[in-house]
């Protein structure tokens, strides 16, 4: 069973039990690209906005109650999930996503029309144009409804990255008396504590975490109002600012006009600065990732300073074998989440006067790295980081051998001196305190005094001189260090 | 209902009716990533793997007849597509890819215990290691089949893109009397043909097709006999040969034995080639997209060339307005193709020592970018190329006014002159000719002759004097235009 | 003439007149690369460390005055631009900056040893290990001074790109008056002011600069005192905060110790993040050449509503051509940035444990890229966006056939008849006013009311509503729209 | 003194000594950006390609032999290298490189203009658009020296490259007797011989050569006599052949002219293709550079597989410390070549209608990678791979204690069997040989045997089945394998 409706280019049969209408019909034949569908958050979110919209537009008096009441609750139910049946278009669509609006904006009429006891189709009674739409344009609901979409997937992201830094601080404080040989260039440095290591990536975290946080923060500004290019061409003066009052408390996200519509329609930058962070996110994780396959390599060839959980085992032909398989999955991921971003910065670089019309191939990225991370740092946390073991018996035994010891002794036997025992004790297989005793440079218990752990691996200048520092003025902090700022 | 497994972690309870065991159970719990299943046809081409490999086990007597067919008839059914709903496993997953093949291992071990009698997991009779993957190593067994459905989805992409290719063609003749400006720097230049525009783009586009063919030429050298690291470990002498045999046979590909096996199991180089093919064809056919969308830009305020098949309604708020929605669909796969090219250089350069861990988000990113690219180019064909309009007389009326046409007449009256010539027309708002006229240069007859639109669009040293030109040796030819070469 | 010095490796000549010394010559010869030296706004920032370092050092009574007064003289020299041919060393180069580091060390000590009365490589006097990089390490001093060097040379990107703001807010006061026809997907769209374009322009732009801005903060947390790991070994608990406050007297700049110096030694996400804010700026700038080379496009067969400067002849062969060279410019120096960048993203995910030893790479494409910035800018505000004249004449014949004005008819009509008056007007090549008139919907009068271009161009929910908007609050403002903050 | 001189934008001044002219002039003030001039070689070959044009238009007629001849000797002066210092535009310019066509042929003009007894820049004499540019655009002789500039710098990078495989090749002959532990996941895996890995260095190597050379075959299609957009407007019919003759003869290369000069014109997919050949070595040298630094690191807390050359100290600050410094230059190199590759990768997506006037940045990153690799790669060779040293003793300790050893087992113990005895020696740190003698499961002569380094390392199905494989067809060995083909 069909119905027919027309559009610009003509007539088509819808089948007569489809909330979609001709356009969406249409876009899904011209559209058979990625057989991925539009993310469904963002199909509510954009629910959301019609229903902003419909109630603004009452109170207005442009849209009589009957109609506006049926739009706004046929919105709500698509803002619950139902229907989703019907949104089934392409992630990767020309169009700048005028399909995906026309496809909400026909379901909902239908879903409406339905409502006010009108047969699916007669637009008549409700139009997805006139009445769905009214006062909109693709280029100011879409973004907006994308705007809310990505808000809410960041707060998962960063709830999930919030459970890996507590995960790594509380590594921090259990490692905190492993002293283990320090390594730059992969070659042996001076100690450092295990739990210095944990701590630091627990630090970089959080900065990540912060740049994620206060990049999101841009899309708090909204252009709804900006109609077509961002003159607002018929949305009148009242539109914008009743609806975005609506759509702040329907969505509980502190939302906020953008000064210039013009400049918010054609400019994303917003979405390459998000985009950005979890670039920057995903190139430090993943140097975390390494760094714990790097310490868990062996379990005998390798350096064997710590032990990473076993989930699955390694091989098909090698018993026995265990892989860390999380980190490999965590360092894919961030291969991804940098292509990902290579595409956005593409699709972004393609902006061309009132418009970037590459839009849909941007966020079907950015969903994607939101994603891809809040899954993969939630198993790193829960299925990598919190298990580890600390090997700290190899530990000790590595830095007690290490050259790298011979630093600390530099300031009392210069550094001439120390080259030369590093010489003498790498040629001879010695450790460091074997050739320095021979030397009679120092006695035992002076090496013991100076080559004390915890000694070697407090930072010397940090404690007790405070007072002379120079203070980090507050608004400087808020910017680099309180992920609270744009909540 | 469960059955209780056990491996070197412990036990688990499998689902009894599930065809899959206990690794895939554990990797179904490791990686949730993204939410999108590893390629059906790598699994159907892995279990081709694992029948050539039980024949040639069995020829080799390593394998008895009853166990040995029971394998080879379970893998033909995973081949022709069966069990699907086993395969479950996440498309980014680390382990490089360990558990795809235990899954096909343990799929194809228990259908055959099923063929032979027994009860699902009762590994004594078919073990999935010793037995389904008998002198393989998943470090062998997958590259070799993620070569083989590489090699079928480049084939389809092939097709895919001769198609677009004929049709540029086709316009290329259609267009061939069409004279308009040239444009550089989007600057009026000299005239030219709309067919000459298209038939540089189906050349381009033919070399492009060259390159991938080529690449994937790559993908027919096969590790398979390497085992873990390429030493051809448990492997035996006659294994490699054997299996290759049976696959080729199986397959219908033309596949050889990599030389260097150690260098063949660790470097994934083949892939980046075709990926980086991938990439230039996405350049250059963004480039076609984005001319096709300028020449078309208007109606009426921009060049207004050629007019694009209507494919849809463009837009939710300005009544009559048509986008092109195709060429913009093709511009963001190619951005999406550019990004996973990305992706697939930071996992190859991630390699280490004797394996690349990295390989399954390689494969995911090749993947999808021939999908995209087969999918996006199909519909640049024949919703978009084969129904292009010129729009003659806009071309005519251009040309005859675009200051490039003083260009012919440098040869003539000199290049100062001429620059004169395009002051005064430029400023008067005259036609070159015009200008001319007046200036008593040159008369209205010697004017038509130099001007005329075929004589300035035939390339001047083209014709007539081909043998004094070096020929091109043949087997350059082969490299750069002969797509067969590598069938 | 040749001194003869001794390292770790063995004895080498030096010449006799050359304040570097053996570290130097050995990094010479191993590093033959890009054949650019190292940045020296670096190296004289390194010099400033080393005097800072010097001055706490006395204080400290770690180091004679004689020896320390003569260390702080000769880096204060260096600091000036003296001796800047002993500064040969290559931009890329293996061990992290030790090389540069040394070759500073190795200067100012035989300068010191000069001013002394010694011989140069008389090192018993002043050595490079023991008293210049007193209590310092590569690791610390290094990246503090590149700190400096890059903050120094984000405030010169900070006023070429604040030349460029205030000159497109010039233009868009200029432009305000011309009413053109707005696009969309490259389709004529509704109406739009130059002005408006420009003003946002403006504003991205802004944006942009306020990103760089607050990515540089960044660069004011130091390291300094971390010495080769974080842990401080070496440097003694006061050093750091004397070395600090010298180094803040020294280079005015407000500069913090960073609180966890083992992360701060081993993570450079701050350098990632200013690349990732240098790369928003150039995909936003690149998109407002893109858009002026199409406006510009012509001189008659393209949009024409804009001619740019000219400021050079296009062509060697085309008389009176003239092309957008600057804006190519812009848009070249923007892909040039965007690869700088991947270079750094790169580099800083293969950063392992306790170092990142690539930061080489990664520094140079920073200078490079706030290098090729600052000047493109500059070109692109003076020689390009200030001498724009805006074809006015033009743009309005375009806007009034422009089918786009139907979208303010919506409203009034429905969209339905819209459409079916944009085909008639398509089909016959009519305007919109002369369709509507001949369907005698609408008076001339009420058409010529609709249509008024500042109507159709001012946004419609804007004005006179302000007071039901929530209004931003004060913390988030300062992060998305002040520059100031983290001056 | 000055001169003056005029074009179409008016009067200027130039120095009176000066061999160029005036659009040199307006050129060096428009572009003032990277600060490193265009490659030296590019304006050397497009001297030869101004002299190869004047030679064929003297035999055209065209051109008097006064003129013609004096224009000849003075391309060939420039071809030499004279004059350099008259070639100063920055390498990142707009206009496509006209500025560089147009400073060649000024300074060929005022040189010939010497040659013939006049005054510079008296262009009656000798005029550089209608004499030196005759038949000719910058868009057909700029690609064509670019193309002779990049053929010769491939050569280099050839040799260079060369040099290492060798290097790389004669290591895996001196470390064929060197059984270490193979690893995956940087997890012990079987063993492996040092050889075995050096020999798959070598080959992916010479594989990544082949693909350069083929990729610059495509350099050898030259599109001289197409002029401005390809169609060949005042070139003439018998110019192209004429002209390309003389380019072969006097360059020594084997050039061709392309089938299509429209095409070959407005696509540069062959400088893409270079690139990513580029990239494609950089990525898998890359992972060299990574493996040297993984099997070197320690000394004593690490792997400690190999020992680098020592090239210079390590640290300002830790005695005795030695860096892998020319792999880690070797890897920063690497990244550099991605970046400049995806700079060049985005220059040529912005490619529009009849030219990408990009190109001057996609030749500035291609010359520069070309450059690099060729440096960087010598420094491998010479300064790292020749001088590596195995520490098989070390080795071979650590494969005794490997687990991965019992892999070869499996065939008689069985999988399962060989996991338990995995366990059991993990968790009592016994090798697994004692923990094989102690189950009685194998006795101390079959272990021996089963465990024998040679055989545990050598392809076990490739000895003595060749027969029956299938034989790789002639031309696929061209592609893949023989770097003579495009020679």
């Amino acid at each position: 069973m069909y119905r027919t409706e027309q559009d610009l280019l003509g007539f088509l049969d819808i089948p007569a039990e489809a909330y979609y209408g001709i356009h969406t019909a249409r876009s899904r034949e011209n559209f058979n690209i990625t057989g991925i569908p539009v993310d469904r958050e963002i199909i509510m979110s954009l629910a959301l906005v019609k229903r902003a919209a419909a109630l603004a537009n009452m109170e207005l008096g442009r849209l009589e109650g009957d109609k506006g009441g049926a739009i706004a609750r046929a919105a709500a139910e698509v803002a619950e999930g139902n229907f989703m049946e019907q949104f089934s278009l392409d992630s990767i669509q020309g169009g700048a996503g005028t399909s995906i609006n026309m496809n909400v904006n026909e379901v909902i009429a239908n879903r409406a029309i339905e409502l006010l006891g009108g047969q699916k189709g007669d637009y008549g009674i409700v139009s997805p144009n006139d009445h769905v739409n009214m006062a909109q344009s693709t280029n100011d609901v879409l973004p907006t409804a994308i705007h809310i979409a990505l808000l809410n997937k960041t707060e998962r992201l960063a709830d999930s990255l919030g459970g890996l830094i507590e995960a790594l601080g509380r590594k921090a404080e259990e490692f905190d008396g492993v002293v283990k040989t320090g390594r730059t260039h992969l070659q042996d440095a001076v100690p450092i504590r295990l739990g210095q290591e944990f701590s630091a990536y627990s630090a970089v975290m959080k900065r990540s975490l912060n740049r994620v946080t206060a990049a999101a923060g841009g899309l708090r500004e909204i252009n709804l109002g900006a109609t077509a290019v961002g003159t607002g061409l018929n949305a009148g003066r009242r539109f914008s600012g009743l609806a975005l009052e609506h759509l702040c408390a329907i969505t509980g996200h502190r939302l906020f006009r953008a000064v210039d519509l013009v400049d918010a329609t054609q400019n994303q930058d917003v979405l390459l600065e998000l985009s950005g962070a979890l670039r920057e996110l995903a190139v430090m994780l993943s140097k975390i990732a390494g760094d714990l396959r790097l310490m868990s390599s062996g379990p005998r060839c390798g350096f064997g300073e710590m032990t990473l959980p076993e989930v699955q085992a390694g091989s098909s032909i090698m018993p026995g074998k265990i892989n860390p398989v999380i980190p490999e999955t965590v360092n894919q991921v961030c291969f991804q989440v940098l292509g990902n971003d290579l595409a956005v910065s593409l699709a972004m670089q393609a902006g061309q006067l009132e418009l970037n019309v590459m839009s849909p191939v941007t966020v079907y990225n950015l969903v994607n790295s939101l994603h891809l991370l809040t899954n993969a740092i939630a198993a790193f946390d829960r299925r990598c980081v919190r298990g580890i073991k600390a090997n700290a018996g190899r530990c000790g035994q590595l830095v007690e051998k290490s050259l790298g010891l011979l630093t600390a002794l530099v300031p009392r036997i210069g550094y001439k001196e120390a080259c030369s025992a590093a010489r003498e004790a790498g040629e001879r297989g010695d450790s460091p305190v074997e050739v320095l005793l021979r030397r009679n440079l120092l006695t035992r218990e002076e090496l013991a005094e100076l080559l004390s752990p915890l000694g070697m691996t407090t930072p010397g200048g940090v404690e007790g001189d405070g007072g002379s520092l120079p203070a980090q003025p507050a608004e400087f902090q808020n910017i680099r260090h309180n992920s609270e700022v744009v909540k």
